[in-house]
Parts: structure tokens; sequence; C-alpha cells
């Protein structure tokens, strides 16, 4: 546990005093500069008695008094990578004000499509202002654009330098941050002193060392609507079932909190948690004495659960990412319903609702776009002190500096047995549908 | 720093099974119990070097596997008091479906009126039941009524032991929390074994040692919404200033987070932060110079700002609940801008909207809804436990059990140097209104 | 165009002077009781200088001053048929107020899953007060369930007659209104005096003789946010198309009105206009140019839209109610663009909404409200006055009364030389897709 | 009734074939043109057997097949005056667009707060365009500003004839509409052949001769949500009654859509109905009875109500635009009925709200988006063809030109014997509150 390398990588020493300024003024009166030395602590919990010697600390983000150099001097590039989320405008917005207004960055590039935007042969980047990005953030989407699919580290590493970049900050996933690492791995063979910096982005709130990434409100606001719908839709007919598919690859995190938030769930499927569809106990039984009881049922299921029902799960496809391509469960649950409950002569009225892409398209919510201005904040002060190879983070509350090496070593899931699946138990009432054996 | 008293009073020792049930299941094999002595750390951050002897911590909420006794013979009571925020019908909610599905209680007093309803004379109360309370996390307000105002403590305990009352879960502000407390300390003294549970309530997020109160987020939402109100009018017309006015009696969240979350504003004044009104360099002199640029402004001011600016400061009103009634600064503001840009020909247009009734009494929002529901799981098992005189929590991300007695020793306040701050400043890029001179 | 039959059918002599109280007290001093002789135009628009002798009249809506008999003794009954549609519940709720409080109606049957439960063997009706839908027109759906399919009318007539019932409401589409008409036919030769009165109700938008259907406002809202989202999509990746279908079977009134409420959609798919696919100046002609020029493109399609498109577009099925089941337009336009897009070497990324259950599912918008609380009263008022064999409607802007026999002529349909058509070309500017050829 | 002048004069004749264009192709093919023969009946509604005459038409409003003159040479103007009203960006960018795209306009000037952009002095207009206008509607308020009061006319028309103004497109309310029918006569006395359009704007919905105006919908919806506020309010605490503000100097339409959307307000009170206060049988009576029996109530009130309750009534003030400034109502009636009740020893909790700039800041709904851009459209056309000193309109759902003349004879009111008021009798149940005697 005590092994987490939690030190951050410096391109260089930090001698040019901070030309740090708020509306033009310098706030050093005002403000506490931060201090390598303040830390937030890895691990909040812990069992008394036991000495875990959980005593690992992240680096506190915040301005530092001293920085790399001159910022006037530097030339900054943002890029965002991946699927949609609600709040990319917001960081991209947050970082061209921080760089420009706090610090005097005078060039910022914009690049198109993610690290297909630094491939050879690429888009043009495009130049990003205050004034530029002034509104965007009412808007969903990126104004960069996305991509999916890894490039040629080196080749990127030599656009980035023929461009003059100093600072990249890289707006991705799990798999985006890996190829961060790599970038800032490249520069450091290459003895090229440029910070890459990154900040998580995930509508499955997947990403290892965060609290919540940037984006999840917004997300389980709009998907636990939908299951509301689902509601109205089920209540409103006889024998009816509303079946809501929602993002979630490889963790439920989406499923579960929309359920929560709409109290109209009657059963979640995530991938962490296994279940049975036909044995005794398993859904569709569980669903038989809910239909006969109360006349109508919500599912909420996340694309990646369940996918142990589909033959030949062996031989699943990966989408340019690299991501396994899940067949479809929500398909695959409704023909279940239908055939079970037509073979019974009880039909059942089936909604199937799939919001994936409102979900990911809407403009961020307040806490979203608050999180994200900070989120854009932090990495810029980071970037400014010459750190590199790492990802800012809200950890436990606090903003910190995660190095990429941790970030990249998995994902984070649904823990079965803790606090917030129970709580998903305790609300949904649904029982365990994989033969009485916890997970 | 190390002599916070984290110890939770017990009303009786725990022998009995817990016959906590989800959906009429024995839970056992899926959840995992919580014991005493998991903790979470009172103080995630630290500055490396200096030993602060940091290692207080709070006790974890959830289940544990034995309680106080047989939950079908107990009688449980909820009461809400002070301001409407949103999220209280969540929290009822989840009280009375925690208490009844999960424990099988079948008595649940629902207390009209806050305090009041305990008092002698006092309204009767209503039953709660599953039934009664399925629906109502759709409205905003609360079902069982509000009142502020402090009531004779041995006479509500009394008519607590009339009803035969063995939990009461309070939920309410620091004023409220503090009765909570003086009655766990009457029942005590009393010898009567009754849990009194504490759940946090405050629009203002001014309680110690929780990481943000319930409704809080759905609170900056909407005022949010407000302020881009306020940007929208002051565009609009020449020389138009537009000045928001947010609760905030002493600490100043709700204007800061509403002000981050729309980026439109350019003032925010909050009672942590004194500030200038005429002097050079003061909020007026900022403001003409604004204008002169810009042509428009937005303020957003909490109600508890600048109090210094009224005469006869110490003269100051209490309201029933002992709040001290503060002067209207939204109005003394107009009052002062106006003049100001008169006295220089150069008359604005001024745009005051109060969005408060519209802030508090909104149906909470999905974090919010989530977060309450979670709450009040953690009450309801904390008051199996046998625990008393202690307020639920979610700090650094966990659900712990604090003790009253630490809750009520002040109000949380917003660091005029911290990070939140910081980002104000950052935000709206607002000079020091104080004479150059940082708080 | 002389020879509508305007004229409603009575089910007795008004005799009975009205009890109408509002608030308890005879409104009479306040109010203008209607008479049958008050009417409205059925057509608004003429051309100067031609004699199209259109002096048709509705009669118009509104309580008269004397009514059949004593509203204390009579019993009503009420009904929802077809698929959802916001309002629906705040038509149920005006219905139960007004025959509650405003004539002293003491039985109010709420008839279950639409004319399923007049059938043989059906569910029992439950018993509406005031009480029990004070609270309803907050949720969308219908707390009285629906159901597709026509049943036997003689058997329909004879539990009506079973359960006393003297006034039927009917609220449905074109289906359901045949049937309302079918059954008044029924008890005129029963010489059964019992009042019919249809209320309108079609998510598309296309009962003749309505200025427009209730919950279409909702609709069109809540559609054109998720063209927006379509467009959000679009926008964030290369040569990326987004497509959203939304319901209108033979009329594609929300795919209008949505797409011109959202000022982003570049092309608009309607029943009423067939467009070429493969040929030039076709839909995949004009695409590909759209592509070329902006890299994206956002297609809003009504689902009844391009059936010509499918082979063997004879032998197609129908649903429960009669209603043609129509292929999946979305799904072929999918696949469309994507072969096509292949084949030229450009494949496009292609995000594909259906909003549907969304749309219909949601509560009613402030307008839609107003309006169902209108529908209902007027409805009351008419079976009040012995009316039958009508629908309440809205026209030119006026409460009317619409004898079926004109309503079940036909459906309304977008008129592809109309107005609002050309606002579509104009505010889309998509071009004609028919090789020029006007429909 | 017959003698209204419906006749539009003409600057010139139409002789120039329209070089209408949707997406750069000629839509002769696909629409109908419009010509002057095409009208819309005054008056919708008659009684048989009287022959009332009611025969005047408006012109139908929409494209002609010839203009005045060649649009690439021609230069447009537009002007927004009065308050904000949800909808005016709609309605910029409609005309926008539609010159722009549709006749080829290559010169819009916007002209800066309304009339005084045109005064001696005034500000320098901005040009516009497709790109500058495209996203405006995202956003409540006018991109142009706003300002009251009259201006000189004769300076006007010189500015405008120095700027090379061949249209003006004037969008205000029935002051504005006066001042362009000033314009217009002007222009006519100079021999300038210059189209002077009229669109409607008005939060209050009180111009004569439109079905309703723009913004109205939205800001029904948003109104109606404060009432909902105020009876969450009004239902949390004892004895306690919420009071909402909005606007309606004149007429109060929004205050009675307001609470028939809310369906939760137990008051409205309107300029157009006079009410008793302290009468037996006045509001203050009615208050205690409701009470009693309730204990809590909700009164929307227009600012224009009960204006007969303040002294000295005569030496009222007026504004800019010469509109009598209203004492507040909603102060009084707070007084009012506070005082009322300390006397009895029953104090109520007041909760007061005025969400007016809110309501007016909002960005248009949907329903209102698509009717500002048939309005902009509809206005185009007009003036392309010659039109000047008319106002275009929607009347029984058709799109018509008004003549300015008759929409400056008065102002738009609520029938207190209609069906409008009716139904808000039927809806909130509430009494007449002035000694019985109608209005």
């Amino acid at each position: 546990m005590n092994d987490y390398d939690v030190s951050i990588t410096q391109i260089s020493e930090c001698t040019f005093p901070t030309p740090l300024k708020f509306a033009g003024r310098d706030p050093s009166a005002a403000i506490r500069y931060r201090q390598d030395a303040d830390r937030v602590r890895v691990f909040p919990c812990l069992r008394l008695g036991e000495d875990d010697g959980q005593d690992a600390t992240f680096e506190r983000a915040g301005p530092r008094e001293f920085i790399t150099g001159d910022p006037s001097q530097m030339t900054a590039a943002i890029l965002t990578c991946g699927g949609l989320c609600p709040g990319l405008n917001d960081v991209i917005r947050g970082l061209v004000m921080s760089l420009s207004h706090h610090y005097g960055v005078r060039k910022i590039l914009g690049i198109r499509y993610g690290y297909a935007g630094l491939a050879t042969g690429g888009h043009p980047p495009v130049e990003l202002t205050p004034e530029t990005v002034d509104d965007i953030h009412r808007d969903g989407g990126t104004i960069l654009g996305v991509s999916r699919g890894k490039q040629d580290v080196p080749a990127m590493a030599r656009t980035l330098l023929d461009w003059g970049v100093d600072q990249l900050f890289v707006i991705g996933g799990d798999g985006t941050q890996r190829g961060a690492l790599e970038l800032s791995e490249e520069f450091e063979r290459l003895g090229a002193p440029i910070a890459v910096i990154g900040i998580p982005k995930t509508i499955d709130n997947d990403i290892l060392w965060v609290d919540q990434s940037f984006g999840f409100d917004t997300a389980m606001e709009i998907a636990s609507r939908v299951v509301n719908d689902a509601h109205v839709e089920a209540r409103s007919a006889e024998r009816c079932v509303g079946v809501v598919k929602v993002m979630g690859r490889d963790s439920g995190y989406i499923a579960a909190y929309a359920a929560l938030a709409s109290l109209e769930a009657n059963l979640v499927l995530v991938p962490e948690v296994p279940f049975s569809l036909d044995d005794k106990g398993g859904l569709l039984d569980f669903l038989e004495e809910r239909i006969q009881e109360k006349d109508h049922a919500v599912i909420v299921v996340a694309e990646g659960a369940g996918q142990e029902h589909f033959e030949n799960a062996e031989a699943q496809k990966r989408d340019a990412s690299g991501n396994r391509l899940h067949r479809d469960i929500g398909d695959l649950l409704c023909d279940k319903i239908r055939q079970y409950f037509n073979a019974k002569q009880l039909p059942v009225n089936l909604k199937y609702l799939d919001p994936s892409y409102s979900v990911r398209s809407a403009p961020a919510c307040s806490t979203d776009r608050i999180y994200c201005t900070r989120l854009a904040h932090s990495a810029v002060h980071a970037a400014m002190a010459g750190k590199t190879g790492m990802m800012v983070s809200r950890w436990t509350g606090h903003y910190v500096h995660v190095p990429l090496g941790m970030v990249t070593q998995g994902r984070r899931k649904i823990d079965p047995t803790g606090s917030l699946w129970r709580t998903v138990l305790e609300s949904t009432g649904q029982p365990c549908l994989s033969n009485g054996k916890p997970k």
C-alpha cells in the first residue's frame, strides 16, 4: 500500500518570480502560495488498531511563488480526446483564461480532433484567445473536436516541438492519459522541457484517483430524468417494463447514480456485479414477481453489464481506442424479457430508452462548471511550476497533483461490498441476482 | 488541534442482531457491516515536515451488525427546523423508508413546525409511512413545516417521553443542532435511552465539519441562473448595473459559488471579506472604472456582507432564532451606487434581483437528492446502533458520525486566503476592495 | 366547402337551471353564459373577389344557463386511450375539478387502460375525487393508463349503462374519437341519454379541426433540445452526421417544429414531402455537399417519412389500433448514409438519437397545462348542456364544439405549399429533394 | 364595427421580380406566393341571427412575387425599444437571416438602444450579418440594447435618410409602434419611399390585434414556476401567505396565465378587475377565511392592479416613455395583510416574491422561438413588398399585416366577463372581491 510513487517530475527548476495577476493586479497580498510540501493524504480512511502505514500524500495544487520562466514567451497547447462529456468547453475556457489573464501567455493553440491533430498530416491548430472562448461554456461538446485511436508518440512529440509548444494540456480518459504519460516520457528522453499536464475526463467516472470526474453531476442529472421518463411510461400501461441503457463500459457509476437520483429504478445492472438471467432467483424470476405484484418495473442497465450473457464473449471486437466493443445488453435484455413473458402467456409492454448522446452533449451544470474552472486553473498553475507527467485532480475535496503513472494502472470501479452499492440495494430493494452468491 | 473530542455517546449497548433487510431479504452476504473502529481522518491536509499531530478521526457511518433492540417495538420521530432548503423532503423520505423497510420500525412520528411541535400545547404530530412519503421528494419545502425560535428543552423532552419516542431525527442548522445536543444531554440526565441524531441543514453551507450541506448544489444552480439574468439585463441598457442579493448571513458560500458557476459576476461581496465603498480603490471607484470600460457590471452580494457600512451596527436586532437581523445590503448598495453616479452626471440603470425564496423552495437536484438519501440512511443506521448527541455528515467524501459538541462550536466560513476565494478572484478578476489590505 | 355538417346532437333538452358554482358561489353576476348561437367561423381565411361561401361556424364552448338535469345525481366517466402525451393528467384533473367543484357531480369513474377497461371482463374503474387528482399534473403519463386496439362497441355501451354513467369523456386520437362517435351512435340507437364528449389527444398533432393538440408545445420543446444535442455531437467530430428520429406517423409536425425551434437542423424529412435518396439532387447528394462545406449536418426525420424507400411497401403490418407499422426510417437512413460515404472513402460519424419516450412522457409545460384545463372545463360545460357525439377544440384561438363526424374524416397534415413548410425551407435552407418537383 | 381601416400603405409599386432564394435556390416551384387579396378575417366570432356586418379582413403575410426593387442595393435597419422581453434576439436573428439569405440584402444596420440610437448625437449603429447573429438566440435580452422615452421624429427620420436606410424594422410596444407610425408618416410627407415595419413586443401582452405577443409563453412559464415557489413557501410554515408580483401595468395577462399554469394561486389581482380590501367580502376577509381553513394562501398580483387603493391616485408620475409609474401594490398588500392579521392577534408569515427581471431576461422557449422567426420572416416579406406603417402579427393563428393606425388606438385588456377571466375564477375558486358587483 505504501509503495505508491506519488512524486511528480519537474521539467526544470523554478527560479522565475511568478507574474501572477488577477485583473491586472498582483494578488500576492491576498492569497496564499502553495508549496510542494503542502499535501493531501491519499488514504483518508483507516481502521483503528491496524497499522496500515498508509501515509502516502499527493502534492496540493495551486499557484507557486516561483515558476520555470517568462510566460509571455511561452506557447501553450490544449487538446480534447475520446467521447464527449459535459464541461469540456468549460475546461478549455478556464485554461485559456488562466494562461492569458493570470500569467500573460500570448500564444495558445487549440489542437483539432485530439491526438489526430498532432499526427503527421493532421489538422492545423486554431489559436485561442479570451475572446474566442468567452461564451463557449454555454454549449455542450468541445470547440476543438475529439477523435478516438492511438497515434504515433514520437511523431506527435515532433509536431509539438515544431510548433514550439512549452505546455500541453491533455483532456481525456485513461487511454488519453496513457498517451500523455508516453509523451512526457518522450520529451524527457529528448531533453525537451515541455510540461504535459493531464485533466481527467470520463463520462463513466472510471479514472483512478479522482473523487469524481467532471461532467458526472450533469450526466447523472440527465440520465436520472430519463429513468423518470421510463417510470412514467411503465406505469401507464399494463404489464409494462421500462429499460434504460446508460453509458458505463467497465464501471456502472452512471447507472447507479441515475437510479439513486430518480428513486424510481427497481433494478440496477452494472458491469461490476454479475447477475443470473434465467436461473431461479435471477433477473427474470424477480421481474415476474415484481410485475405480478406491481404491474410495472424499471431497469437501469450500464452498457457494460451482463457481458457474460453473450456467446463467444472472448471474440469481442475493440474500437479505435482499444476499448472492448460491447454487444448491446439493452437489446439482449429486451429480447429475453419478451420471450420469457410470452412463453408465460403474459406478454409485457417494453419501453427501451437510450439517452447516451443527450447525456454526453449537455452543457455542464453549476457544480461541474465550477469544478472544470478549478481543475483548469490548477492545471495552469502546475504547468507554470514545471510539473509534468501528472494529472490535476480533486481528491477528498482538495485539488492535487497525481502522477500519471498512478492513473494508468487500472480503472476505477464500484466496490460491490462498499457503501455506494449498498445504498443502491437499500434504495431499490433489488435482491442479489447471482444465485445468492455475493460477488 | 489534537484535542478534538470525536467520541460518540451511546444510549445503551448493542446486543440485538440487526434485522436489516433490503426488499425483505437479509443483505448480510452482500454488504459489509461497519465497526466503530472504521474511521475517517478529520484532517486530510498537511504540510510535510511539520508534525502537527493531526490524527483525529471520525467514526464511519453505516449499518452495524448489532443494534440496541428490536426496531419493530420502536417509535421514531422526525423534525425539520429553520428556513427552507432544497432536499428536506428527500431526507424525510429517506428516514421513513430506511426505518420502515430496512429495520421494520412501525411507528414514525412527523413533528409539525420544528421544535414548536414539541413545545407544550404544540401541534399534534402526524404519522409517517412509506406510502405517505413516497412522492414527496418531487416537491420543494418540507411536508412537516418549519418554525424558528428556541423552545424549553425539558418540556420538549417530556413531550417526546410522553409519546414514547426512542429515536429523534433533527434536521436543521447550527442553532437547531445546539437544541439537539441539549435534548440529548437532558435525556442522559433523565437516564432515558433515547437517540438524538442530527442531520445538518443550512442553505448557507455554514455548518462545521460537513463537506457541504445538502441542498447547496441546488441553491447554487438556481442562484447562478439569476446571476445570468442580471447579466442579460445589465448588457441590454446603457450604463447598467445588475445587483443580485443571495442568502448568506455569516458565510458567503452561495454568493461565491453562484458567481463561479455563472462566470458573469464582476464583483462578489461576502461577509468574510470587508470592502471599502467610497474610498479610493473601493467598490464605487472600481464600478466607475468598469462602467467606463464595459458599460455594464454585475455584483453578487451575500445578505450578510458589508454590515460595517450601516450606522449603529451595534444596535442590531435578532430574529426568533437569535440570528442577527441584517439591514438590507442590497438596498444600501443600490442607493450608494445611484447617488455616486448621479453626482457624476452619469446616471446608471440599476437592476436589483433577490431570488432567495426561489432558491430555498426548489426541489433538490440529482446530487442533492442522492446526498439526502445517503445522509438519511446513515442517520437511521446510527440511531439503531445507539448513537446519540451526534450528527451524520459527509467528510472528505465519506459518511461519518460527528459529535454535536464539535458542530456547535462555531460557523463555517470562507477562508479569505484559501483556494475557494482565490478562485473567485481568479474568475471575476475583482480587486481587493479594502485599501489593498488583505483581511 | 359549404356542406360541412357542423350541428351538434343533443341527448335531451336543457331545462334545469345550472347550479354552476365557483368556490361555492354563484358566478352568474360575474360571467357571461354562452348560447348555442354564439359561433366561431370554420374558415378564417379567404381570397377577396372569390365567393367561396365559406360561412360554416362552430358552436362556441362555455357554460350554458340551463343544463339537462341535476348534476348531483349524475355519474361521469373518463378514459384515456392510445399513446402517452404530455397533459393527459392535466385534462383528467380539469375534468374532475370542474365536475365536482363547479357542478357538484358526486361520482366520477376513472376507466382503466382506455377502451380495454370497458370491454367485457375489463379492469374495474377507480373513483376519482378532487383529492385524488390534486397533484397529478406534476407527473407525465396518465393515472388511468392507456391501451391500443378496438373493442366491441355494444359491449362497451353495456358496461357504461351497467355502471350508470351519464357522461363519458374520451381523451384520445382519431381512432379513439371514431370509437367515441360509434358509442354515441349506439346510445342514440338505444335511446340512452348519455353524453359522449371527445377531447382530442395526439402527440403527432394530426387531428382535424384543432388549432393544435394539447401536449404539442411540450413535445416540440423536448424534441428541439434533442436536435440541439445532435448538433453538439455533429460539430464535435470530423464528418459527423446527427440523425434525430421523432414521432409523426402520417404528419410531420413534431419534426418541423422541433427543427424550427432548434434552428440547428439542416434537413427535415416528413411523411407529407417525399424525397429522393440516391438520385442526383437527392438527400445523399445534398449531404455530401454539406459535409464537404461544413463538415457536419443534422437531419430531423419523422418516423413516417420516406416509407417509399422500403421494399414491399405494400406488405406493411398494422398495430393493434390499425395504424400502419412503419419500418424504421432512421435505421434505413443511417445505413444508406454509411454505405454512401464509405463507398466514397469518406466514412462519416453517425449519431442516431430517438427521444420518443422522453417526448411523450414529459409533464406539460405552462401553455399546455392551461390549454388542458380549458379543454377540460369546456368539455364539462358541453356534457352538462347535453351535447354528444362531439369534440371540444380550440379553433382560431376560441374554444368550440366540433361534431365527431367532421373529426373522423381524415388526418391533419402539413401542406407542402403552405406557410409552415415554407418557414421550414426558409429556416433550414434545405433544397427540394425530389428532383425539383414540388409535391 | 365595420369602419376599421385595414388598408396598408405602399411606399411604391412592386415591379421587380422577387429574387427570393432558400439556400441559393429559387423556391418558386415549391411555395405559394401570397397576394394582397389573400385575407384573414378580423372577427372570427359572431352570434347567429345578428347581422353585425363584421367582414373586415387583414392582408395575409408572406412572400410576394414582385417587390419594390433590387434588395442587393438596399439598406435595412433594425431597432429594439422598451423593456426586455424573451425572443428579442430571435427576432433580430430572423430579420437578418431573411434579409441576407432570402433576399440578398448586403447592408443591415443594428440601431443601438432603440430610438435613442436615432436621435441626434446618438450611438453609431453596428453592422449585422448572418455570422454575427448566428448564436444570439441562445441568450436573453437584446444585442442591440434598449431605451425608453420619446425622441424627435423629424430628427430620427433625418438620421435614417442620412444612413440611406430603405427599410426600418421596429420591435417594440404600443408607444414604440406609435413612434413607428409617426416615422412612416414623416417619410410619406417627405416623399421618401422608406418602409417602416413594426413587430409587436410587449411582455404584458397588451398590444391590440395580436393573438399573443412573442415572449409571452416564456414569461408565463417562468412566472408560473415562481408561483409554485410561493406555494411551497406558503405550505411550509404556519399561517403563511405567499405574494407574487408580476409585470402587467394595464393588463393582467401574466398574472392570469401564471396562476392558471401553476394551478396553485388562490387569488389573482389584475388591473382590469378592481377589488375591495377592507370591506366585507373583500380581500382581507377572504384571506382570513382561507387561512382559517387551509393555513396558507398564494396571491398573484399584477403590478398595475389595485391602484385605486393608493391615496392621491391622480398625482401619479410617469416614466420616460410616458407610462404611469405605479406605486408598489405588492408592498401595499403586504403591509395591509400584516396589519390586519396582527390586529387579530394572528400574525402571518409573509413571503414576497418579485421575479420580474428573471421573467424578462429569459431566452425564448420553443414556441416563442418559432413565433419570432415567423414574425421576422413575415416582416421582411412585407418590407420587400413595399408595405409601410404596418405591423406584422399573428391573428387567429395566421400571419397578417395590421395598419399601425389600428394598433395605436388603445391597449389590449382582459375582458372581465370573457372566457379567460372565467377560467381564472373556475381554476382559483376566488370570489368576486368587489361587493358582489361585477365590473
